[in-house]
Parts: C-alpha cells; sequence; structure tokens
C-alpha cells in the first residue's frame, strides 16, 4: 500500500486597483486583525478552502470575509505548489499556531481581479478589515511567496492587457487618449511616449474618435474615443485565429 | 479555532494523440493494471502527488509510471474542484479500497498534451502498461469527472490552436494545404469546406507557399508550404496586442 501524503490547499487573492491619478495598487492585509505588533507582517487575503465549497466560491468567501469586497469578476490564474514555500521561520510558525495544525505543506490556488480603485472606500477597508491599498513599488516583504504571487499575477495582467480588451472595462464609455495612455502606463509599469501612443492608437480601428469633445475643462478639450467590441472580434479572427 | 478540512490532490494528465490517417486520439488506462475484469474501468492517466514534489513533477513521473511516456510537453489547464467529483458508488469505493484511506474529496489538477501518434507503439502501451489510445467518439464512461477533463481539455486545446500556431509543431517543416486541412478538421472535430480552406488559408501570410512540390505520389502533386513564425508573431503584435 503506497503512502499519501496530503497537502492543505488555499486560495489567495490579487486584487488590483486602478485608478487615473493613483496608478495601479494591490491589495493587502495583516496576518492577524488583532493588534498585535508580531503580528503586523502583510499577506493577500488568502484562507484554507471548506470540505463542499468550489475554489471560486472559497475564493469569493475568503475575499469578502477579509476585506468586505464582493460580486467582483476573480480569474484563476496559477496554482503555487513549491513544496517548500512555506519556509521554516517565523511564517510557518504563525500558521501553525493560528490552526493549531502541524501543516507542512499547502499549495494555494491564486485568483487575481482588477477593479476601479475608488469603488472602495479606504477608511472603511482599513478600519474594519485592517486591509489597505499598496502601489506596486510600495510593496514591503510579504509572508511566504506571497510577493512571486502578485508579481506573476501582474505579469498575467499586463499579458492580458496585451491581446484581450481589459483596460476598456475599467474606463468610461467615451474616453480620451490620455485615459487610455494613464491606464496602460499603469499596467505595464513604463511610460510610453505620447506621440507614439497616438499614433498606434489611431492605426486601431477598432478604437473610434468621436465628433465630440470634453467640456469644463481648463487645458484645450480632449477628443472622446469609443472601444468597438464587434470590430475587435472580427479583427482578432481574421488575423490570429486561423481557420473557420 | 478553525477546524481544517484537508482534501487529497491528484493530477490528472489528458495526452492527445495525432496522426493524419487517424485523427485525434485520448490515451486512456484500466484502473487497475491487474487482469481482474471487475477493475476493468478505464481512467486517465492520473494519481496522487507525493509530498516533496511540484505539481509538474508529478504529472511527469505519473505519465511516466503509468503509460511510459516521457519527456512531452504538459500544460496544465484547469483544477477540477468540484466536492462531489468522486461521487459515492464503486469508484470511491475502488479508491478508498486501493489507498486503504477513508478518502473524502480529491482535487485534481489537470494537465494536456498534443504528441504524435506514431511516436509511441501501441503494442508497449498495451502490453506493458494496459494503456491505449482511443478514438475521440470511442470514449466510454469513465470513472468519476474524468470524460468532463477530456471534454474541458479539448475545448482548450480547441481555443489554443485557433489562437496559437499549435498544429504547426505536429506537422513536418515543409506541409501540404491538405495536411493542414486534416489536422485542422481533426482538432475542431468537423470538416471544413475544401476550396474556403484552401482560400483561408492563401490569404494568411504566415503560411508561406514554396516553389517546390511532392514527389513520388500517384495524384498530382501537391504544393508544400511553410510556417512564417516571425511573421506570425508581428501580425498577432500589430493587431490584437493593441500596445507597444
Amino acid at each position: 500500500m503506497e503512502t499519501f501524503f496530503n497537502p492543505y490547499i488555499s486560495v489567495d487573492i490579487v486584487v488590483f486597483g486602478f485608478d487615473d491619478n493613483e496608478g495601479l495598487k494591490v491589495l493587502l492585509i495583516n496576518r492577524s486583525r488583532r493588534d498585535d505588533p508580531s503580528l503586523k507582517r502583510l499577506k493577500l487575503p488568502g484562507n484554507f478552502i471548506n470540505k463542499k465549497e468550489k475554489l471560486h466560491d472559497s475564493a469569493n468567501r475568503i475575499l469578502k470575509e477579509f476585506t468586505g469586497i464582493k460580486n467582483i469578476y476573480l480569474k484563476q490564474f496559477a496554482v503555487f505548489d513549491d513544496p517548500g514555500r512555506l519556509g521554516d521561520g517565523d511564517d510557518l510558525k504563525w500558521l501553525r499556531d493560528r490552526t493549531g495544525t502541524e501543516i507542512e505543506r499547502v499549495v494555494t490556488i491564486a485568483y487575481y481581479s482588477l477593479v476601479k480603485l475608488h469603488q472602495y472606500s479606504e477608511t472603511e477597508l482599513s478600519k474594519a478589515y485592517n486591509a489597505r491599498w499598496f502601489g506596486m513599488d510600495e510593496v514591503p516583504g510579504l509572508i511566504f511567496d506571497h510577493n512571486q504571487i502578485i508579481d506573476e499575477g501582474l505579469a498575467t495582467l499586463q499579458k492580458e492587457f496585451l491581446t484581450e480588451p481589459l483596460c476598456f472595462e475599467l474606463l468610461p464609455k467615451k474616453f480620451t487618449i490620455n485615459q487610455l495612455q494613464r491606464i496602460s502606463e499603469a499596467i505595464l509599469g513604463f511610460s510610453i511616449d505620447n506621440r507614439n501612443f497616438r499614433k498606434r492608437i489611431n492605426r486601431l480601428e477598432y478604437v473610434v474618435a468621436l465628433n465630440e469633445r470634453q467640456t469644463g475643462v481648463s487645458h484645450k478639450p480632449a477628443r472622446y474615443y469609443i472601444f468597438d467590441r464587434e470590430k475587435f472580434d472580427i479583427l482578432k479572427r481574421e488575423h490570429t485565429g486561423f481557420i473557420i
């Protein structure tokens, strides 16, 4: 008879928040809600799954429990399965203390989400949940492999951003090229030359200029654009979907 | 203190095999290698992970143990996590008997692979491993949710096939349009109109006609084509990658 080892399964959630002025941020919580300073190490919202719960339901439940955020689109993007990902230091001790179990290994299923930053009140997140947004370059050393989970989540987001019309979900229906550039820069993590960006966008048949400009702005009013999803889908099929 | 439920983790592998004449097949094994007819129910190659093993290493080890196949490209495509996926019938009883453990739940991580069918000898697979290839329409009812795993693996393969130049890895460097059509039909699971297919392919800038034809064939020798990966990458970036 073989011996079966039985690792634990958790889910962890990388919630990215975007705002025109503040760029891209990620939501982190303290590993304990209690006010013990030794427990102040930061982590992603995450926990073990329940016995009769699908992973997606676990992710939604856990996100709500730890941050109050609910009803957002969560996308499973990777399984973190390194047998040594818990390390053997203080983080593992904390986990064993908290669970009262001699946990040896946890496989975690990672989800990510992209939301509008200001849908969620900073004060409420912080007061009720001890959760807070961090700019991508402010993220400190987190427990376990959570920095790596964020890195891979961001890489997935960037990849989807470059091949799927993801950003248009975070923009108003009518947007300016400047807004599109700011979200692109925030997600990609570098600044893009203004004139090249404008040229590039003007060549895209599915970003359509309207005969309408901003009103009530102090600078020269910018033109509005909309995203034509139907055209995008047709072009995508034409040029890369190589059959049918 | 919360109670932590601890499901088991397994990997299951959907190996698709393609051949010009036989179309698309999938590799199945008996749930036991012993010759007890009551154990003859079919399943995907799969098993529990070991204590200190990454999932990808588990997938490679298990595939080799159960089929002898090694060193192939395995792609993780989904996690099957339905709490009721083991059912409560004969399959669960078999699993509990085999493991000597009152297993209640197994979360399985699914991988798929696409190989050339005739790289693997049918006789050896069958004699040494009790494994055999099944046409996609010959697959019987399998244990647990393994039919669903195959269905989702096939859907993933089809999706990748339509957006990535996957099929060229299964074709010789120089191929005919007919060969390209046969693999397309096999993977997509329906026949494609000859003339439309030819027109469609001739419009693709990255499938390049050579000034060279088949030799030693009894029918009218067909023209050879090659796949221009560089051109494909450029076009893909131009038309769907909307920035940079």
